[in-house]
């Protein structure tokens, strides 16, 4: 990498800021402000870092809107930051050179669904629920389900993922073509419609998880999936994480097309007990889907059941009613609210990390191990099938030593998964909360790389600045 | 995008190649020629393009190797161009401007394999077949299959796909992670073996697809997949390529998880039974295959026989002996040779296009329209689950008039994809070749952002120089 001086972000000078705002005032009118609760609600909620507002919100409609937006901030050297549903964990939304956030909450048009393409086109602001809703009558889904009721355009910046990503992949893998908002505020198209292409660089797949700091996605063409004739789902029960490890491992080799394949240990069995009135048994357990035919998902659910049994665990317990299925999988959703009920006053603070398959159980017992010697409460649960898991330590997070508690916890957990082969994080993002560790995962080079692109493209560091890398 | 002087490459300057070339021939011994031969063998040869060889070929056998390699040609301003198996279509291995071919022929250890966790890693001379025979005793298998047995760092490079994209992904989905060496000789690693991470910019789907123009991939780590426990192949006539089309559309959009499914034009039929010995009807056709268990592969085939009835195509001849698939399928795979051999004295001059797939029947009959038009002999291939599909005009490369007329022909092709939501290329990518048109499809904006990225992480531009953008 060539040498370049170094651009760190700053906050922008007060008149050329207050230049900023009362431009954005002047032409957005109501769909613009300054109010001490919008910037508050528009910083980072669900983390512990602290809370850095934006210095302004404003609520464009369309990619024009964005555009302007954008240009007027260059020309003023004033930060950007993109807000999607703000249900992030690492501190992605937060503001800490201040600046402006553009929040998509108005950008909610679904532009076009093309049935026989299994593709739609939707502004940034739809969420995940709104675009299956719409979606209901043609035979079509969306399948990536992080669980909250996420933005697509968020979901698209943070490379999200979830509960299916073992069967129909992440956002990398949906997404085939992106409007993009420059940090000149330009507008680029990337990708298209075709399934596939080999025309230049893949821009697509380099926005989508950079999290704002490349440009605001302002439309996005989504790849959709047939919904399936027939879904059965259950719950199976091993007498440890690492047989239900042994089980899923088994599974995916033999070539069952597993849906979902979730891991809940035994605290987070025991938390959703209580929360969702559920009456399992507390002990490491795996909630399983299938997709396909009603003769194929028996047979995957009979194979499964038999794949659990070898490993000591089971019986698997299935059924194919639409009411069975989404009770257990509201349960599996609202695990986060579910293990924060364990310690009332306590906030969980999620963290995922992913590790190649082979590797999961002994990563999940090790931090099992952790959190009894650190007398952290912090459930796990983990799609599993990716051999990604959360943790989610429950902290009371005005109380400094508890918040330092949870970071080192954090640190090793981290450290842990790199040295078992894994990944810093395998959906949530780097955000401001996993910088310090991206340089020990890809080394020097590779993070030189990327702040060269990042300079490449944002010169002036106006885009989400202070987030994956300083430039 | 900020503005920055064009960086158009040069030859070097005949001293500094000349130090270049006297290092690398003390260093590598009979591991490097000057032979007008060898340099011959390393430029392009399967296009209509001239060929422009080397200065000199040179084969490392690590990635160390390569990094020296590079460290020489950049202190020298020497351009380096990466060469792998030679079956790439584009122009993507010309050297314009002379310079050092870096082969990884010698490059060809099968470095790990993971069974547990489906992945393997590999030097970027193993082609894929080699893989695929190492890998039979395990039960896994590398599905992309672009038809020549092509060298792995060679599909990372244009982010090629082939028969089981449809079912498998492409290169793009097959990469986990990469060694790379940049254009300062520096070596990069990116993603890893965890199946999916959102820790920063994506550069693992930067450098796929990137032609060699921002690094060399010196190793690669593969997602693989569990060998299906059953196939199922077969053929299926259809009265039009319209008919097939909607027969393939219907497929897809019901869920069906079709492995292949191969579009052969009536004169490709033909082609393929004067070549391959078959007596198929020559009418449009489609090559299909399922993978799953038994009783799934046969419930497949027969709702795809339905499927096919209902468009006035069929019946839907499938087996499942291996024998039978291979035959069918080494047919398909000798497609390019039978075309060849309709045209004594003629070189098949492989295109790709590919377009959403509701448009593609559109887009096929369009062609054949031009094709009669034009006096072309131009039989046509398909990914049709993809809406890829190739053309092969047969065309003799030493007649300038027919050469112009087939670029012509090409410039139509591309127009045409592009009007109908399309992409320049589905899986061949751009390399001399199809530049021209790569600002038509991406518009201006999102050109300029990757001429941004090469000038950032290739600012001498000596890396693949002349090829996908001129920074």
């Amino acid at each position: 990498m060539q040498a370049v001086a170094t651009a760190r972000a700053a906050k922008p000078p007060a008149d050329a800021l207050d230049a900023v705002l009362a431009s954005l005032s002047a032409r957005f009118g109501d769909r613009f402000t300054t109010s001490a609760a919008a910037r508050e609600q528009h910083s980072s909620t669900l983390t512990w870092l602290d809370r850095q507002p934006p210095d302004a919100v404003v609520f464009p409609e369309t990619t024009e809107e964005v555009s302007e937006i954008v240009r007027l901030c260059a020309l003023h050297g004033a930060p950007v930051i993109p807000f999607g549903a703000g249900s992030s964990f690492e501190g992605h939304v937060n503001a800490p050179f201040g600046g402006v956030c553009v929040s998509t909450e108005q950008m909610t048009d679904i532009v076009a669904v093309n049935v026989e393409d299994l593709d739609a086109i939707v502004q940034p602001g739809v969420t995940r629920k709104a675009l299956n809703a719409h979606l209901r009558d043609t035979g079509l889904f969306f399948p990536i389900d992080p669980g909250a009721d996420a933005s697509i355009g968020g979901m698209v910046a943070t490379r999200a993922s979830g509960t299916n990503a073992v069967r129909y992949g992440t956002m990398k893998d949906a997404v085939l073509g992106l409007t993009v908002v420059l940090a000149s505020g330009e507008i680029a198209r990337t990708g298209g419609r075709a399934r596939k292409s080999s025309a230049g660089y893949d821009l697509t797949r380099l926005i989508a998880g950079s999290e704002g700091t490349l440009g605001i996605v302002t439309e996005v063409t989504l790849r959709l999936h047939g919904q399936p004739e027939a879904v059965a789902a259950g719950i199976c029960a091993f007498p440890s994480v690492r047989a239900a490890c042994e089980a899923t491992i088994a599974a995916i080799q033999s070539g069952l097309p597993v849906a979902r394949i979730e891991l809940l240990d035994a605290a987070q069995v025991a938390a959703c007990n209580a929360y969702s009135k559920l009456s399992l048994r507390e002990v490491p357990t795996l909630f399983v889907e299938f997709h396909g035919s009603d003769a194929s998902v028996r047979e995957q659910s009979e194979r499964f059941g038999e794949i659990a049994a070898d490993v000591g665990g089971g019986p698997f317990d299935w059924a194919t009613r639409a009411e069975d299925r989404s009770r257990l999988w509201q349960a599996r959703h609202d695990a986060m609210w579910a293990a924060g009920a364990l310690r009332p006053g306590a906030k969980p603070v999620p963290t995922d990390v992913c590790v190649p398959i082979s590797r999961l159980a002994d990563c999940v017992e090790e931090t099992l191990a952790d959190i009894a010697d650190s007398g952290l409460q912090a459930p796990i649960v983990g799609h599993v099938g990716d051999g990604n898991f959360h943790c989610l330590p429950l902290v009371r997070t005005d109380d400094p030593a508890e918040v330092a508690a949870c970071r080192r916890f954090v640190g090793r957990l981290v450290e842990r998964a790199l040295r078992l082969g894994g990944t810093t994080t395998g959906e949530h993002g780097v955000g401001q909360a996993k910088m310090a560790y991206l340089e020990a995962e890809h080394g020097a080079a590779a993070v030189e790389a990327m702040r060269a692109i990042k300079r490449a493209l944002d010169p002036q560091n106006i885009m989400n600045p202070g987030k994956i890398v300083i430039p």
